[in-house]
């Protein structure tokens, strides 16, 4: 189990893929009539459950949330590591984490679990597979909620059956900028699949990413639900590619004109505010995918975009700082991150 | 006679300075009533007048208007080496140049012979002697319009007297961006300094230059009109010098930031209009004056901000080119004169 394996292809667009299961233990009430006593009682069974595997329990670190100041929690938020309503819940909450991170088990969210599987690029199979084993080796200790109707039962009927919800994060900027957005999210709202901004619902596209993610839980097997959202994905990405060729194709300048003034914008600029850096962010990662801009790495660019959020640099430094030292630290952050690698 | 000694101080904020002498031949009518024939005849009279002087005679051009294309002719104007009305009269005209540009005399302007000195950097006694030493060699053989009461005689009745405008170019971003240029336009009107942007009346600013010049003629001497405009040009230096320390002091993270991310775009980016190119350079000029920009000198830049011109684009290009393939040719331009020069 290492980061390596959990990559995919088509980063030029795709970004991550995520599957996440969310289950119930049978024994005990729902998250919101969970005694304290309860929580603690339920989490020490799940660690319990996961450490059987010892290959698996080695590569494991389990975490008290109440362990974590307010500052590293919320930089895992960033990190899409935890759900900012579990970041919010002052209930007893415990934290599963890769020490590669790319399994992240919430106990005690709106689900007793929520287990994530995550990866770059696009690696749906990979991802559904590992978070199979690890469904598997819970069910096989731990009397998880479930009904021969209804599958696994969950706090939100809208999770009710597979309790999965496979997603892909894309980067979109040419649908985006071609106002072919709106469209897209209608078009797939029709056959069950949901478009949001990087943030979940209701937030608005950042970078001019996306995540598309399955909305039935029920009547589809996982490797159906999966199905569906690889095809439309694969879909997206056609109309993504074509847009872009068109762009480069038509308008070729004025495309090569943005990326390269935002790659010089990102490694001079002094001060630098989180929704300018994301945009700019976005411009480099098109530069990339068309071969203008040369050096620098999805994987990078990816963690970039974490790294640039209020907490993650709160982290960094120490210390929480003013906006305004805030956006001088991100500025000097990515003048450092760029320069040395960037060659045009 | 060479251009390095019309070259001045304080460039940081004086661009150019400026020495205009209007005058007209007693023998002839004024230019709108003036003949082909007398046009021509008075032209050699004067072309006869400057030889007489054979260090003189040998570094002037004698240009017939007529004999340049209308793409050299729109670039001299945005040298400011002819006005516009000289370009587009049509008229027998004639312009007489220095090979290093520093004296260009147009011979039926709106007068017979308006004759400029013109030098970098604050330098208005060394152009008003040169202006006068050339005005004694035109009075040697030529009958001068002159009244003893109304002094020179002028088409238009704001230059009689002397006949003399004198002008300096200044870069002023930070009285501009705190919006001191309106009372500083009121307050240099009550004591008869015009101000205004750099083509002269009724133009706006561009690049952040303006153009300080005397209003009146008449009532004052030659040494007098350059001694107040003088004064008046100190005391908008010294309030623009409180400005941008006042600006370091207190927001140099900002000006900073401002600065670099516009030396960036004008090394990097592939389409620039005019207009952004002006704000860009006057950016980076501020840039050098407070030593964040280094590698370039202000003769430099100077050059630079004609040489983006559409006309001199043209003429360097060898053709007229379409505003965009302009706007591609100017950001490429700037991209070779600046990449290989600035250092931070």
């Amino acid at each position: 189990m290492s980061v390596a394996e959990f990559s995919g292809d088509g980063k030029d667009i795709v970004v991550s893929t995520r599957i996440r299961l969310a289950r119930n233990l049978k024994n005990y009430p729902f998250a919101t009539k969970l005694s304290a006593k309860q929580a603690r009682e339920m989490i020490a069974a799940i660690y319990e459950a996961l450490q059987k595997n010892p290959a698996l329990k080695s590569v494991l670190s389990f975490i008290k949330l109440s362990d974590l100041d307010d500052l590293t929690i919320q930089s895992f938020v960033e990190q899409h590591l935890i759900s900012p309503e579990f970041a919010k819940s002052t209930a007893e909450r415990s934290l599963v984490l890769s020490n590669d991170r790319h399994i992240s088990i919430m106990i005690n969210e709106e689900d007793h679990i929520r287990l994530q599987v995550m990866g770059t690029g696009l690696c749906l199979n990979k991802c559904l597979d590992e978070a199979v084993k690890l469904d598997l080796l819970l069910d096989e200790t731990l009397m998880l909620a479930f009904n021969e109707e209804l599958g696994y039962l969950t706090h939100c009927p809208t999770n009710l059956g597979t309790g999965l919800r496979a997603s892909v994060m894309l980067h979109l900027p040419m649908l985006t900028r071609c106002n072919e957005i709106t469209k897209m999210i209608a078009d797939a709202g029709k056959i069950g699949i949901a478009v949001r901004g990087i943030y979940g619902e209701g937030s608005v596209a950042r970078s001019e990413l996306y995540q598309i993610s399955n909305q039935f839980t029920l009547g589809f097997s996982e490797q159906e639900t999966v199905e569906r959202l690889k095809g439309i994905t694969d879909q997206i990405i056609s109309q993504e590619q074509i847009l872009r060729k068109a762009a480069l194709a038509q308008a070729r300048d004025e495309f090569e004109d943005r990326v390269y003034r935002s790659a010089a914008t990102l490694q001079n600029a002094r001060i630098m505010s989180a929704s300018e850096a994301e945009n700019l962010l976005s411009d480099l990662r098109l530069g990339i995918s068309c071969g203008l801009i040369n050096g620098i790495d999805y994987d990078s660019l990816n963690s970039m975009l974490y790294d640039i959020g209020p907490a993650n640099i709160a982290v960094k430094n120490g210390s929480t700082l003013p906006p305004k030292e805030r956006d001088k630290y991100r500025a000097e952050y990515l003048r450092n991150s760029l320069r040395s690698k960037l060659k045009e």
